[in-house]
Formats: structure tokens, sequence, C-alpha cells
């Protein structure tokens, strides 16, 4: 028998939940030592960590002179127009989304109401007919219930991340001044807040759930954990309309900002005389902090219930062992102990001391977190877990130990790390790959983009194989359960991981801040590396967060097609094939929609900046005060205008396909998307990484080659702004919705399966 | 019982295919009446087609004046060393191929005796036990012969193509100065010559196959069309190495060509300064001629090698019903005579009197060609086939019935006919989503790259949607067989087809020629015309190959399962599933490699072009003459190191795969690398041919628009030229490239199935 009772398990989560909050809530006050204030004569040095002082160094101090206080005046001003601008699109955003969601609750009530007839009546249970169960109407609503819940929380996600990154992009710019260690200090433990307030409050949001729900399901756990996918499914529908809304808000004006700007005016990136400055470092927080944030949370309500769905039929769920039933959300609980720990070592214990350490420190990060979590899982497999049972894997018995577990878990926690380390490598410029990117620059744009192409492609193969190594593992040793106790691990350092995620766009926004409050340009050049390093571990946490998405949706695809009651998903049947060839087809669909809207966006946001220039007088030379409100709403609106076809896209193509199609053609077809989307998700992540560093690398003059390229403003430099701008859509924009796409087509298809397996197929049904 | 007997049919076959073969030599005739000579004082006005006049227009007289036989000498002189060029190219290539060749058909030999320990004795026939068949050595060596076989008669169709179209350039340029309807003839009578003398002998050559091979076989249906199949993957891997070698060829000359030329010394395309221009136009008939014959020979063979062994299980092989059996080739050989009465509307009764017309003309070619093969298919279905019959679809027996077969060859038909269509409005710039390319080109660079993407992701819809829906009927209809006849219906007008692509690469040709012979602006505009129309053609024919290969690829898919004895290929299996994710990353690992080969080579050319500019006297002034050859080396030397590689990619995956992991992963290998490998490829090519034509829209300044935003040398041209050039790989390495890795992958699987399910999965079966 296993260790831990079921008394021990309801004290843990909730416990380890409120530590996690509890730690994120310092990691803010520290950050909040650093003072902004408009009244700049308070303390604008507030005490960095461990020994910073309240003085500049004093060659600083002259530097400055008097107009120090202007400066900080300045930035407290430009934070303050961020933040609002951020919070209003949000605002205005979640509203459209409000009316979404109500209407979606109504569906999903309705759709499984009827699939059943709207009976009151208990039902048998699925699976041991023998028992009853709550009526079909009882989970149609708590289905609704649930998928609201889910959306609220990946709300609430969005929103703090965002808070959390507009409080500290000012500060990591001020701290800059001192030294590129307590900038970095800064960023870190901003992006540690955020991370670790995410993760907390997703878990503590499911654990409540699951005991609420429990005092109505009581003894019927089939029909509780079924209730609960919904949570995973408003989760990711929040993160679907947050990513690409927030994708397109920001490439739009990132990608018009800079073709204007930098290209035509040839003033440097983030210069306060752009018009769309302004909007570009909003994008980075409603998109890249806000958008981010619901994706990884909907990703980790996803596994833990597509794990707990799969659990519930297995012998802990016919045994009601909660202990064992809980897993899932004990492996969260231990991670985020981990992450803790993990933090403490970049804040506390090692130093940053120069900007070449920064990659390696972050790298670090995800290393420690790794070893230390796999003693973390093997301690709570051990003691939460039996050491036998059984689980139902398609009708045939499956007798697991409770080691197979934690392969299962280390399985996913360790090929993420894979990605993590070979995403670096494609996308860092300390490596081969993005050098000869930029050395391709030497003849143009077009090679520039052919080369990083190319990188693009080439970055897709090992992860692929670790991940098809996580599900082979996973697979064999605990059917679907293993693929979802998979995806836990690789998610399982997901405070960590957004840590060192949301560090990027806050460097950049503090980059924008320090050229925009005419900071000097040490400062700037510090912020610019911690920049680069940043836009390295966004394609590590892009590529944590398509990585963890196939190993969902191949957990949440098999639990659809165990609830819709498919026997076999063969190649071979016509119904499967063309769904699986049309699933592929999807995200090229998907992309070609997104990829356009940023694409005339982006348009629209050059005629605007243009007719800024050309018509208000001294705006070129500095006199004058662009027009930051209109670049606002022209990105605002074509954001909310254009997310609604893709994300039509994928909310309606399972429910046609299982609709007028049936189950088989929707498991192919969630198959296809799943196996194409991946590729397609990573190449676009790390091809846009690649050609940014490969930017940054000549911007910087990294290395002798480096400074043959450059100075900014050469003919190589210019080829590499051009990759850089393609890029821009694919990795943040495309790329990153892709993993929704294939994730959210699952759960949703997994919340309508009853629906689709009594009504579904009404066209194939007659060829 | 059917009307046609075996006799009618042993003797229709052959007659059709030399048929094929004398239209092919008149065409090739009249086109021979051109006379392009060094001693030019002959007859360089030969006649064209009906009412052409042996002078030139009054006025080009006077324009040329003395200059005519200068420029008619430079022309045949230029002919000659394009001529010399790509002969030379391909018979090293063929060197490198035969070795290869050897080498595989020993690895096949070997490998499919040992699956039986080299017995020579008689063995149980597979779908018949009581009866016996002939031993599995005499399968393996007949196998052998075969590849070597289709090997022999790719190489055949590659070459041949290339001498037409060699033969054929300096004539349409020739006849350009008479006017576009002139060129346009002699153009297309070249390519239909080429489509003939391919489509004849590739049918010619597998009939005589079958019935030599027969003359052993007897009664041994089944292991005669297993044998034949080896035709299939002969015929596939020399395509294979040629649309790598050559599409490497072409377009390591092409961008660097364009590098230096275009963006960095001003020169205009194809000027004969450029010493990279023969290299670039031997490029085009190794590449996109050579290349692409062998790429649809490929098809062609396979996919009636797949049709056959699937034939060969049904009742019409049970009950040696020779009239039915023959029912692909019949197919195929009904289209042939289609193909010349629709030649002949396009040659002989419609007129192409202007550049506008061009297009239609081509198009119109299809239409033709589709609604006379319905009939054909009608009329070739009722005669040969029995009304009703048997088919063994994984052991189920499947009733179908004639008019069945015939909705599955119109199926494929018609899903080509829409593909084409679809095709073309993606890549024409008449129509809207280039012209939307070309006006994105005003904000620079990236926007048109961004817009380009996006045309190629959104071009995939609707054919992926064609295929699918052919897919369903075939399969449905009757299973494996239907899905191999709908292949075979939409490569039944490849003759026609053949001739509208190799027109393409031939007018390019005849630009080149006409520029460096000095032949005036006019001219070159008229095979600029031609050539638009081409870039255009090139994507429809790169979309039908793609559209067959996939057809082809899950009918050998089919094929492969059968015979590898796999029951289901059950996505929910951890061996499949792991194959399906695998298999879909291929298509990028191999796209990583071709770009990036096709990335260094222009790198090594453009320093090579530099380098002559910087120390040849005169050069850039037209006073000495470029070192021509160099550039040809250079381009020889990347394309036969770098086909290499990726070469070996696709033929040892499988092999590995089969090997180490067993028939079930190889089984979700395939199927993943063909559904996403399909979209790669159709919006690799259609994004590349949407930039081709952005640009030359621009350049044509073909309305007020075009003309705001032209002329050569405009920003916004430059911008057109970087999106073109970063195309080309795309769409002529890369793209078409993918549709054999798919095909070839299959129909290898198919030959080693009896190996792989002898002694395959010696990992899997121990984890």
């Amino acid at each position: 028998m296993a260790v831990l009772g079921t008394v021990a398990v309801e004290v843990f989560i909730p416990v380890a939940a409120l530590i996690g909050i509890a730690f994120a809530v310092l990691q803010w006050y520290v950050v909040a030592r650093v003072a902004v204030n408009s009244d700049a004569g308070g303390g604008a040095g507030g005490k960095g960590r461990g020994g910073g002082s309240d003085v500049l160094e004093e060659d600083e101090e002259e530097e400055y002179g008097v107009d120090r206080l202007a400066v900080e005046a300045r930035c407290a001003e430009i934070q303050q127009a961020i933040s609002i601008g951020a919070t209003s699109f949000l605002l205005t955003e979640y509203k459209y989304l409000a009316v979404f969601m109500a209407a979606f609750a109504a569906v999903i009530f309705l759709f499984l109401g009827s699939a059943r007839r709207f009976s009151a009546r208990p039902e048998p249970c699925a699976y041991d007919p023998a028992r009853e169960c709550r009526p079909a109407l009882a989970n149609a609503a708590f289905s609704a219930v649930a998928f609201l819940l889910g959306a609220l929380t990946s709300v609430l996600s969005g929103y703090l991340g965002m808070r959390v990154a507009t409080f500290a992009n000012a500060r990591t710019a001020l701290e800059a001044r001192r030294g590129v260690d307590c900038a970095f200090a800064v960023a870190f433990r901003s992006g540690a807040a955020m991370g670790f307030l995410l993760a907390s409050s997703a878990l503590l949001v499911l654990y409540v759930a699951v005991n609420l729900f429990g005092l109505y399901y009581g003894d019927d756990w089939g029909g509780l954990y079924e209730s609960i996918t919904g949570y995973g499914l408003g989760g990711s529908s929040v993160a679907l309309f947050g990513r690409v809304g927030g994708g397109i808000y920001t490439k739009a004006a990132d990608v018009g900002a800079d073709l204007v700007g930098k290209v035509e005016r040839n003033i440097p990136e983030d210069d306060p005389r752009n018009p769309a400055v302004i909007a570009d470092n909003v994008g980075d927080n409603v998109g890249d902090i806000a958008g981010m944030g619901s994706d990884l949370f909907g990703s980790y309500a996803e596994s833990s219930c597509a794990a707990l769905f799969v659990a519930s039929i297995s012998s802990f769920g016919t045994e009601h062992n909660f202990a064992a039933m809980m897993y899932p959300l004990l492996v969260s609980a231990v991670g985020l102990l981990v992450c803790a720990v993990t933090t403490l070592v970049a804040t506390d214990i090692s130093e940053v001391e120069c900007t070449d350490e920064i990659g390696p420190a972050l790298k670090r990060q995800i290393l420690i977190s790794t070893v230390l979590m796999t003693g973390g899982i093997a301690a709570v497999t051990f003691l939460a877990l039996p050491a036998r049972f059984t689980l139902f894997d398609f009708g045939n018995d499956k007798h697991v130990k409770n080691w197979h577990l934690f392969i299962c878990v280390s399985a996913g926690l360790w090929a993420g790390l894979v990605i993590g380390y070979v995403t670096e490598y494609f996308t860092s410029n300390a490596y081969g790959p993005v050098q000869a990117v930029a050395r391709s620059c030497r003849t143009g744009a077009a090679t520039n983009v052919i080369f990083g192409l190319a990188v693009g492609y080439k970055s897709v193969i090992v992860p692929i194989l670790a991940i098809a190594a996580a599900i082979y593992a996973g697979f064999r040793l605990a059917a679907m359960y293993g693929i979802a106790l998979a995806a836990l691990g690789m998610l399982s350092t997901i405070a960590t991981g957004l840590a060192i995620d949301a560090y990027g766009p806050i460097s950049d926004n503090a980059g924008g801040i320090a050229e925009m409050s005419g900071m000097p340009h040490r400062v700037r050049d510090r912020t610019d590396a911690l920049d680069a390093a940043g836009n390295t571990t966004a394609a590590i946490g892009k590529g944590f967060a398509i990585g963890s998405a196939a190993l969902v949706s191949l957990a949440l695809f098999g639990a659809y097609v165990s609830r819709a009651g498919i026997k076999a998903v063969d190649v071979l049947s016509p119904r499967v094939f063309v769904g699986l060839l049309v699933g592929a087809m999807l995200p090229y669909w998907f992309s070609a929609m997104t990829m356009r809207s940023v694409g005339s966006a982006a348009l629209r946001m050059v005629e605007e900046v243009r007719r800024q220039f050309d018509t208000i007088p001294g705006l070129a030379e500095g006199l004058a005060t662009p027009d930051y409100a209109t670049c606002v709403r022209i990105s605002t609106d074509a954001s909310l205008r254009k997310m609604m076809a893709p994300g039509a896209l994928v909310m309606l193509s399972p429910l046609v396909a299982g609709t007028l199609f049936g189950v088989e053609t929707l498991a192919g077809l969630l198959a296809g998307a799943l196996v194409s989307g991946v590729q397609v998700a990573i190449s676009a992540s790390n091809s846009g990484g690649a050609w940014d560093n490969a930017k940054k690398y000549i911007e910087a003059g990294m290395s002798e080659e480096a400074r043959s390229l450059g100075p900014k403003g050469s003919e190589a430099h210019k080829a590499a702004v051009i990759g850089d701008t393609i890029g821009d859509p694919l990795k943040d924009t495309s790329g990153p919705s892709l993993n929704i796409l294939i994730k959210l087509m699952a759960v949703e298809s997994l919340v309508f399966a009853p629906f689709f397996a009594a009504h579904g197929g009404i066209i194939f049904d007659r060829l």
C-alpha cells in the first residue's frame, strides 16, 4: 500500500499551491522595492538584491547630471502609457470573450444534454453498468460550469501576467543603469512572480473544483472527471483568442513600427518619435505575456484533466483510491516546490555578473529544475501510489507498477529538457546555426531567409524524436495515462519555464523604455543583451508549449476515442484517412489566416506611421509628440476583428467534422492536425528566433565576423532586419497559436464526444 | 461479359503507345523545321505553323539590319553551349546513379531473397495456398531486374526531355521575333513532343515487361505483379536524384546569378556578361525538364504498378481475366489518344494571337483533355471490364461493379482539374492573390515574403479537399484498387500535362537566349509573357505531380500493408503513432537539407561571379567574355555532392524503420510522411510561383497598379526580386522533391515488405 493517505493528500496539494502564491508575492515585493515615481525626487534607486547601493555609480551620476530626474519621470510616464494600453486592450478583448464564452457554454450544455435527450434520470455507469451514475443532464451542466471556470482562470492568468510584466518593465530599465546583474535580477524575479502565480492558481482552482464537484458527484468519479474536462476546454479557448489576438496585436505594431522606423526613416528601434512604438510595447505584454500565460495555463489544465479522466476509469477510480487518483495534481504540487528552490538558485546563490552569463544562467535553471524534479517525482510516485494497479486500455486491462509511472512522468520531463537545449542551440547566437544565418546576410535578404527557413526545418528533428520517445515510453508502460503523465512531467516545472519565458518580453519592454526615456547607450546595450537571451528563452518556452501540447493532445485524443466508443483508428479506413489528410491541412489554413492578418494590419500601421511623419511638423526631428493612440487603436481593431476567423476555424472544425462526418473522421482529423501542426509550430518558432538573434548578433558585434557584417544600417544588417520582420508573425502569431489549435480541437472533441457518438456522421453515413 | 478480348487488348495497348511515339516525332519534326545554324546564311526563318512566312516583318528587318545574321549565329552558339552543359551534367549524374542503381539492385535481391532464405523451391501462393507459385528467389531476381528497367526508362525519360528542350529553346527565341503566336507554337509543340515521348515509352516498356515476365511466371500472376513493382521503385529512385540534383543545380545557378547580377550589378536577367548565366540556363533543362520528366514518369510507373499489384489479387487475377487485368494500362493508352486530339486543338485549331491568350489557351488544354478523357474512361471501362467482380480488401471480399471503377478513375481525373485550376488562381498574375503579393512589395521584402507564405499556405486548402474527395470515392467503391485508379486517372492526361509543363522552362530558356544573343526588347517581352504563363503551368504541373503522388502513395501504402500482413494500422498503437509523428517530420528534415544545399551552393556561386567581375578586366562593360565553365562546374559539383544526403534520407528511412522498428511503425511513418509532405510540397510550390509571378507582374506593368509599383529597379521591384529568389529553392528544389519522397518511401516499403515481415522490428520487439 502507498504511504500517503487521503488526508495528507488533501492537505499537501492546497498547501503547496499556497506556498507557490506566497513565493510569487515575495518576488513581486522584492521587485516593488525598485521605486518608479513621477515625483522622482524620492528614491529612484531602491535596494536591489543583496548589496545593491542606493546611489548610482559615480560616472553614471555625472553622465546624467540634472537630466536624471527627467529620465526617471519619463520612465514612469511611459510605463503608465504601456500599462494603460495593455489593460484597456485586454479588458476589451475579454468583453468580447465573455460573450463568446457564455454562448459556447450554452452550446456545451445543449449538445451534451441532447446526447441523452436532456434526461434527468440517473444512468448506468459507462464503465460499470451495474451501478448507477449521475444523469447526463448533470454532466452537461457541470461541464458548462467547468468550462466557464477554466475560461475565467485563463483570463486571470493572462491578466495577472500582464500586470506583473507592466509593473516590472520600467523597473528593469531603471536597474539596468546600475548594472546587468541588477536588471537581470528584476526581470527574472518578475518572471518568477508571474510563473508561480499562474502555476499555483491553476492548481488551486482545479483542486477546489474537483472537491466542490465531488460534493455532488459522490461516488460517480467517471461523471466527475468527465465534467472536469470542461475546465481544460475553457482554459484553451481563452488561450486561443489570447494568443491569436495578442499575436496579431503585437506583430502588427512591431512590423509596422520597424518597416517605417528602421527601414525607411533609419531611426533606432523603440525611438519615441515612432508613432507605433507604444503599440509595439503594449503588444509585448498582451501577446507574449498574457497570451503565453493563458496558453501554458491551458496546457497545464488540459494535461491534468486528461490524466484525471483516464485515471478515473482505472482501478484508482473503481477502487476509489483518492491519493492515487490525485497523483497528477501531486506531481504538479511537488513541481511548485522544486521550482521555488530552483528560483532561489538564480536569485540568491549564483550571480550573473556580465552579459555572457545570462544565457547559461537561464539554461542552468532548466537543468536544475529537471534534476531536482526527477527526485520529486520519485518521492511522490512511491509515496502516493500502490505498488501495482490496473488501467483500462481500450477495453483491455493493463497491469501497471508504480515505477512505470515514474518513468512516464520523467520521460516527459527529460524530453522537455532535450527540447529546451536543442531550441537553444538553434536560436541562440552563441552557436553555429544562428551565426550561419547571420553570415548569409552578406549576400542579402534572400539567402538570409533561405538559411533561416532551413534552420527552422532542421530544428524540428530532435524535438520530434524526443517527443516520440516520451510517447513510446508512456504509451507502452501505461497507455494513454502514461502519455498524459508525460505531458504533466514536461509541465511540472512550468513555474520555472514561465519565469524564464516571461523574462524575455519584460527585458524587451525594458529596452523600449530605456530608449524612449533617453537613457544612455550603455543601458540600452545591457537591455539588448538581456533581450537576446530572452529571444532564446522565448523560443524555449514555445518549445515546451508545443512539446507538451503534442503530448496533451495525444492523451486527450486517447480519452476522446475511448469516450466516443471507437474501437480502432485505422488509417486504412477511408473515413479515418480522409480525416488525417484534411487534419494535416488545418495548421496551414490557420497559418494562412494569421499571417495574412498580421500582414494587412501591418500595412495599415505603416500607412498611419508614414502619414504622421508626413503631416505632423517637427516629428522627425523629435520636436513634436506623435499620436500614439491612433496606432494603439489600429492594432486593437485589427486584432479583435482578425482573431475571429482563425478562432472560428479551430472551434468549428471538430464540431463540423464530428457532426457531419462522424467520430472516426474526427479521430483522423485530430491525429492529422497533431502530427502536422507540431512540425509547423516548431519550425516557425525557431526560424523566427534564429532570424531575430542573427540580427542581434550583427548589432551587438559579438565577434570578428559579426563586426564585419555590421554595424547597424549596413547592407547585411538591413537584410537581417528583413529576416527578423518575416520571423515576427511566424514566431509570435502563427507558430505559438498552433499548439493551441491541436490541444483545443482535441479537448473540444473529448467534451463533445457523447454527442458525436449519438448523433454524428450524418453525411458519411449516407455515402 | 466484357466486350474486349485478350487479343484486342494485346494489340490496342502497344498500338496506342506507338501512335503516341509517332505523334511525338511529328511534333519534333515540325519544330525542327525552324532552322538554327551558325552558318546563318541558310534559312533562319523556317516555316512556322500555317501561314507563317519566310521573312520577318519589315520593321524587324530594319531594326536588325546586318546584325541579324550575327544574332542568329550567336543564338546557335548559345544553344550549343547549353546543350553541351546539360548533356555533360546528366551523363555525369547518370554515371553516379549507375553505381547506386547496381548496388541497390543487389540490395533488393539480397533482402528479398533472404526473406525466404534464398530458397529456390516453389512456394504456396500467398492468396491461394492450395496452388504452387514461383520461388521467392525468382521474385527477388525479377524485382531487381524490374528495378533496373524502371531506372533505365526513367533515365531515358529525363534525357530525352532534356534533348527536346535544348533543341527547342533557341528555336522558340528565333520564332519570337516573328510574333508571340509562332513562339508559342514552337514551345508548346516541343513540350508535346517530350510529353508524348515520355508517356508512350513508359507505357510501352511496362507493357513489354509484363509480357516478358509473364513468359516465366505463367499462371502465377501474384508473383508477376509483385516483381513488376520494382519498375516503379526504379523509376522513382532515379527521379529522386534527378529532382534533387537537378533542383540544386538549377537553383544554385539561378540564385547566384540573380544575387550578383540583378541585385548588385543592376544588369538584366540572363545578361551575357553574367558568368553564371549559362549554368542558369543549363539548370532549367536538367532540373525543370529532366528532373520533372523522371518524376512524372515515376508517378505514372508507380500508380500503374500499384493498380496492377492490387488487381492481381482480385478476381481478375484469380480468374485470369487478362483484359480486365490490363485495365490500368488501357486507361493510360486511351489517355494517349485523347491527349493527341487535345494537342491538335492547341496547335492546329485555336490560335494564340496575343500574350493575354497564352494562359487561357493552356488552361483550355487541361479542360479539353479532362472532358474528352471522361468519355474515354467510360468507353474503356464498359468495354474491358466485366459488369461485376470481386476485390480482396484486407481479407474481406468487396463486390464491385464496373461503373464503380469509372467513378474512381474519373474522381482522380477531375480532382486533377480542380488542383490545376486552383493552382492557376493562386499563382497566375491575372488574379487577386498574386496581385496582393505584388502590392505588398510597396512596404518592402518582408511584407512580400509574409504575404507570399500566406498565399502558399492558403493554396493548400482546396487541393487537399479535392484529393480527400477522390480518396474517399476511390476507397469507398473499390478499396485500394480505387485509389490506385484515381491516381491513374489524374495521370491519364499526363502527355498534355507534361506538354504544358515543359513549355515553361523552354520559354524561360528562350528568353535567356533572346537576351544573350542581343535580340531587341520586344522579343524579350514576348518570351517573358510566355514565361509568366510558364510559371503558372509549372506550378500546375507540380500540383498534378503532388496530387497524383498522394494518391499513388496511398495505394502503394495499402499494397504494402496487405503484403506485410498487417491487420490494421491503428493510430492508437504506440508503434504506429510514433511512426506517424516521425514520418510527418521527414519532409522538414529533407527540406532543411535541400534548402541549405541550395543556399550554400548559391553563396559559392556568388563568390565566383563576384570574383570574375572583380578580376576580369572589361567584363562589366561587355568587352570580355566571362568564364562560364567555372560556374557550370560549381553547380555540377554542388549538385552531385549535395544530392547524396537527402537521397540517402529518403532511401534509408523505410529500411531503417522497417528493420529496426517493424512493419507497423513503418506503416505509420509512410502515412505521416504522406499527409505532412503533401502540404509542405503544395505550399512551397505555390508560394514560389506566386512570388515569381508577382515579380513578373511588376516588370510587365500589366495594370495601372503594376506600373505604379515598377519599373524594374524600383524599391518595390527589388523587394519582389528578393521574394522570387526565396521562392526558387522552395518551388524548384524542396517542393517538387517531396512528392518523390512520399512515393518512393511507399514503393520501397512495398518491395521490401516480405523482408520486413520476416525479419523486421528488432528494436521495438525488445522494448
